[in-house]
């Protein structure tokens, strides 16, 4: 069996939405699974001295109308969130949590689930209630949830995630790497393919 | 006729190299001409407060790394520069000089030439007396290029070119206006491609 892909992304990300929604098919289609690993690119940013792109001035407006094209021409439902960029701690910390006790396939859907609600739905994933709503919808305990992602435990486990993406490289969503070659962004997704199908390229 | 493809780059830019050597057979495939660039990004990431890629912790590491592969993934000859990034003016100035007084085709052949030098041929194209060699080679008078990038009226005309591409919103390199479409990035060539082909996307 093939080492799996390692996917490292924002829940606030739009190219990280974009490469959510066609990694898995992308991988299996060589035989590969997928890691999921929810990231904090506030934590990143502190390093890189980078601000959100639509922060930057020039870039911001572009951005924007990148976001959407690119959606677009990919086919992927896109509807650019009010409230953007957000912070997303309480959502890794609940992928994190569910992929501790519920198995890595249910954590996948429910991140492939945040990342629908913020990206085509509207909805503020910044804000603990609506990951508990999401929870609720997805048949999970909404006092468990809550509880659990207010523990020290979870709270360390993202943190020492995040220090291990950063050890890895990663300063970046979507950042994916295949048996320790990097790709950063979507818009590489055509070498990930090519080194998927023939090695190191 | 369709109206030309816009095209900024700076001779520095490892991504506006590979675009470069591109854009003119890509615009020509959908019978369209290419209107060549030359700008400064120190000029810009003054406004944009971003720096020089491989000087951003973290990623420096990786963008040498990609900038080979996404050659290779491209067939197209690249070595990295020993000294990088660099100051682009003498071959901004150059490659305006050479429009004005020879023409566009032949400032173009210029720019690529110019581009090989410093992305396959290591030569340090920040250096004036580096351009003027170049131009030698060209078939130019070396006394008349040298007197003429020195002259107040092409320092002017390049700073005049790189305010009309930031009011146009240019942040980086490169980067492509098709019918007021902006795309940045060598990454953007497949939409650039079916923008060519099949206007809006």
């Amino acid at each position: 069996m093939k080492s799996p892909v390692q996917f490292y992304f924002d829940f606030s990300s739009p190219y990280g939405y974009l490469a959510a929604m066609q990694i898995d098919e992308l991988a299996a289609k060589y035989q590969r699974q997928v890691e999921w690993h929810p990231i904090l690119l506030g934590v990143v940013f502190k390093i890189t001295e980078c601000l959100p792109l639509t922060k930057v001035p020039l870039k911001g407006k572009y951005s924007e109308h990148d976001f959407a094209r690119t959606a677009r021409f990919h086919g992927i439902p896109f509807v650019m969130p009010s409230v953007f960029p957000i912070s997303t701690q309480h959502a890794a910390r609940a992928v994190l949590w569910i992929a501790n006790t519920k198995g890595r396939a249910s954590s996948v859907e429910f991140a492939k689930a945040i990342y629908r609600a913020y990206f085509v739905e509207q909805i503020n994933i910044g804000e603990a209630e609506q990951i508990l709503a999401l929870g609720c919808k997805f048949g999970l305990d909404g006092v468990e949830l809550e509880q659990a992602i207010a523990t020290t435990e979870i709270k360390d486990q993202l943190k020492n995630e995040i220090d291990g993406a950063i050890k890895l490289g990663v300063f970046g969503s979507p950042y994916v790497i295949i048996d320790d070659e990097p790709f950063w962004g979507f818009d590489r997704f055509d070498q990930i393919e090519a080194t998927l199908k023939n090695g190191k390229i």
